[in-house]
């Protein structure tokens, strides 16, 4: 079976990818973008091309779903590039397939706010997939980056899931029904992914929890079965969202950005405006072990299990991740 | 009386230069960005500066209203910078006071497009603006960067009107009611921008006028007529949208950007793709006293053709250019 964790933000170091090996995270989708522009994304490739360099005994770089094989066969994690909003590609559509020859596997097309593309779950109205939304869906489905709609309105969400050739993903996020947090996904917006071949990844960020922070592995391992009951299990995996050692600046980065001089709070608030505490039993790399047993408690068998621990990312890798035959290719 | 164009996007030369003065232009408002990024807002600018250097007998550079009358007392012809997309500011709202202190004075919240801020008139749907949009319009209030519509769709633009501190703009386009195109202004759209203050520039781009390349003299001044008739005097100029000596490569750069790897027309068509011939009364520069000549000749008198001709922008320009007052200025 396969560990996939298709969304963190840490603030990486060499403790963090040996706790990713402690973990046995076999392949972790990495945000190296929230509002950076095309030559800043640019610089964190770069960044991690030397961590690839210093730690070549503990990650390497993702491209296929064969490297994930490569790295369990080493003992180390495949790390994927993604972004959390298009901002990497200005609003040029041919960095597209540039972006994609440097590394990058995922990108949304929108993150809380309108973007070039689509609308954000922010925004008062969702007008749908705009005319350029249109054509950059077509030319990801062609060079083989996957459309991820985690900070995406509903509607923007439901038209991608049907526009795009292929299937799409929300990496990171919970059904709705479970815990109404805005950026957790309704019932519409889930069929729509699922229904479509799509992904959606279990986040363990504490906003996107019942409960928050003091959410329960059962409440979480529960509503992961009343999901697969739903929807079946073949469009499930971890998403954990996981921004293991960030300092809160960070948080205020990927709210504000550049967009107001003003401050956002997004889904905190002024008595806590930084990152809420991790659940006791997911605090890092380390613990993916006890969401695991969880899922088993609850009932789920090791067929199942490995399904949702990384099975079906790994299906989900191995066929969107390469171009679509075309004669210049 | 003033003689004020507020948009242009010619094939900037001497020859231009030289038939601004033959045509007694004082002030002319140029496009120098459509998609272009902020460095490469910089490389126009730049480029103008050493033109403003070279042709330092006719043309120079406007920051104030007070410039026009500096470049009517020497002879020469004021321009004034703006851009038609806000691609220039990328997705930092901080760069909305860098281009303003580099000689930037009007910017367009959207070129036919979803842009970051507001949607443009060719998309399907109008939300109105979007969350940065509001933060954008701020400080462009705040620094004396003028808001303009003229691309822009329906209700992103009255929202605009009415969300604005100050007056905004419809550079160049005309009244639908006389011609229905994609581009021009319903009566809404146009109440809601001259009653909050703002100014209308009649266009002569030929898309924009009745019977288009055939219109006639009498048709555009009986439309300035009944314009004038229906909203007042106060709020409307000439916005003519020359694009004198411009290749048909570059009309395709408007309409395609980078936002597509296919081609749009825009307001052409399969059968003509390339610029429009312009009426033959208003080829150049060297042709606003026919204008003025059809003007009076369709009843204005002095002071009315004055107030059309320029006296009208004159007034604006004094009143949105300067930052508004701040502890830090």
């Amino acid at each position: 079976m396969y560990r996939i964790d298709c969304l963190q933000f840490a603030n990486w170091s060499e403790s963090i990818f040996r706790e990713m090996r402690k973990g046995r995270v076999d392949a972790v989708h990495v945000t190296i973008a929230y509002h950076e522009t095309f030559r800043e994304t640019v610089a964190q490739i770069s960044r991690w091309k030397r961590w690839f360099d210093q730690f070549d005994d503990l990650i390497l770089h993702g491209l296929t779903a064969a490297d994930i094989d490569r790295a369990r066969e080493t003992d180390r994690t495949a790390i994927f590039f993604g972004f959390q909003n298009p901002s990497p590609i200005e609003a040029d559509i041919d960095l597209v397939g540039i972006l994609h020859t440097l590394g990058a596997r995922f990108m949304q097309l929108s993150y809380n706010n309108q973007s070039l593309l689509a609308t954000g779950c922010y925004e008062a109205e969702d007008p749908g997939l705009t005319r350029m939304g249109r054509e950059v869906i077509k030319e990801m489905n062609r060079v083989g980056l996957v459309i991820d709609m985690s900070h995406s309105a509903d509607r923007s969400t439901i038209e991608a899931a049907e526009y795009s050739d292929r299937p799409i993903a929300i990496t990171h996020a919970n059904p709705s029904a479970w815990h109404p947090a805005l950026r957790n996904k309704s019932d519409e917006v889930i069929r729509a992914v699922v229904d479509n071949g799509g992904m959606m990844g279990f986040s363990l960020y504490p906003h996107h929890l019942k409960d928050k922070s003091d959410c329960t592995l059962e409440s979480f391992c529960q509503m992961v079965a009343d999901s697969v009951e739903t929807y079946g299990i073949d469009h499930f995996g971890i998403g954990s969202d996981l921004c293991q050692d960030q300092p809160d600046s960070v948080v205020e980065w990927m709210r504000v950005g550049r967009w107001t001089k003003g401050i956002d709070l997004g889904e905190g608030s002024a008595a806590m405006p930084g990152f809420p505490p991790q659940p006791t039993w997911f605090a890092g790399n380390g613990d993916f072990g006890t969401i695991e047993a969880g899922l088993r408690t609850i009932g789920f068998d090791d067929n199942e299990v490995e399904s949702l621990m990384g099975n079906n990312w790994y299906r989900f890798f191995a066929e969107s991740f390469e171009p679509l035959c075309s004669s210049g290719s």
